[in-house]
């Protein structure tokens, strides 16, 4: 299988998969878009028509990053990619086992996917960044950041709470790779967040497929001028490598 | 079970899964949360927690809807409660039964879970309307909207093409349930579909499930002041009633 990303720094939709892949031993090869190609479009889909062939695609893919090719069958969109891995490996159950639990834990992914539009605007994820100022400006100055973060901290204590720990589900889940990203934000902006939520941000900070993650985003030195606003205005932008 | 929903008029989240369950004959109640007692949040929670009682809500809810109650158990999400209800009912087929067909149809519901962002804005669901001059007026003027559109005509030509019709993978399934509220602004702004969509758009229209929706949706008459500009301004604004 390969797995189109964009960028490991900046891409928060290709961090999901790919985290859930490596977490939980899923062979696969990553391919990576360049932010700037796949919005020109014509080179991400050139790239992309070479690598499936003449592959099954009954559907024209729309173009965006992550996408999954399995032995030339393309699924697209995180949360299609992550119900696609559970079924080809019911053995890793990679959603919880019991109904209600996973019932519970689509829910609250698919929270994530539609929605938390201001922490994703306002705290885009950039890992190699250390941003505090930029984080508690924000929190002062945004009301809908601040209810974000506080719908998220109330969601985690919940979890957390209800199944003990270490990850949201007890097990590791394709619900901790979901929120990865949120926990690189956190850390990016040191967003306070009070126990046991922060305990639960060091464990998703150590596991082993984030590490990965971490470490080739770091090693990436592939900026983006429009996602590097404190680049060019000097402000806070000490870099966490 | 009971579905929490909002205007039937206005709400396409809502629209999804009840036309979903109606169509396929699962038995539930609906209640009506008005847009603005929800935006208000307290009235809603308050209603809600009734609702649930004592029941095993390990996890406050976001407090929006649509969102499901089976037995004091509560789903929130469109995609959330569209994968319950499959796993509940395996022997309704509410996704296609082969493995990539159904992969592919999780791919499109997800992308339209978290796109389309220029259609919902520029043409928002509003079933008693027919508003065919602000339909043409903003494909001439929003580049982003014809994207869309363009986009839906052609995965609903490539998926009408490779599983032969009348629904997007040939039998209903929750994809269609999916794309009504989609089929609905075709409708109520006239947006120009060459065949075979226009025939699904028509198929859509005449099935079971949005039948019932419209109807009630047309008896409403409870209207939402800042989502009726038209009503204030005169701008062709013919009721479809």
């Amino acid at each position: 299988m390969q797995l189109y990303i964009g960028n490991k720094n900046y891409s928060s939709w290709s961090m999901r998969p790919w985290v859930l892949m490596k977490q939980t031993g899923i062979a696969f090869a990553d391919v990576m878009v360049r932010f700037d190609s796949f919005q020109a479009d014509s080179k991400f889909k050139a790239t992309l028509s070479q690598a499936v062939g003449s592959g099954p695609m009954t559907v024209a893919t729309p173009g965006k990053v992550p996408l999954l090719v399995d032995n030339g069958f393309v699924v697209w969109d995180t949360l299609a990619i992550a119900e696609y891995l559970a079924e080809k490996f019911p053995e890793l159950h990679l959603w919880p086992a019991d109904m209600q639990a996973r019932a519970r834990a689509r829910s609250v992914c698919a929270e994530m996917h539609s929605g938390f539009s201001a922490l994703r605007s306002h705290f885009p994820m950039n890992i190699e960044a250390h941003l505090p100022d930029i984080g508690a400006r924000m929190l002062a100055e945004k009301a809908d950041a601040r209810a974000d973060l506080a719908r998220i901290v109330q969601m985690w204590t919940d979890l957390l709470g209800a199944h003990g720990g270490p990850f949201l589900f007890g097990h590791y889940s394709t619900v901790d790779a979901y929120f990865a990203p949120v926990v690189k934000r956190i850390v990016t902006y040191a967003l306070p967040v009070p126990p046991p939520v922060s305990d639960y941000v060091a464990a998703v900070e150590a596991s082993a497929g984030v590490v990965a993650w971490t470490k080739q985003a770091l090693a990436e030195h592939d900026f983006i001028d429009f996602d590097e606003p404190y680049r060019k205005s000097g402000v806070s932008g000490e870099s966490g490598e």
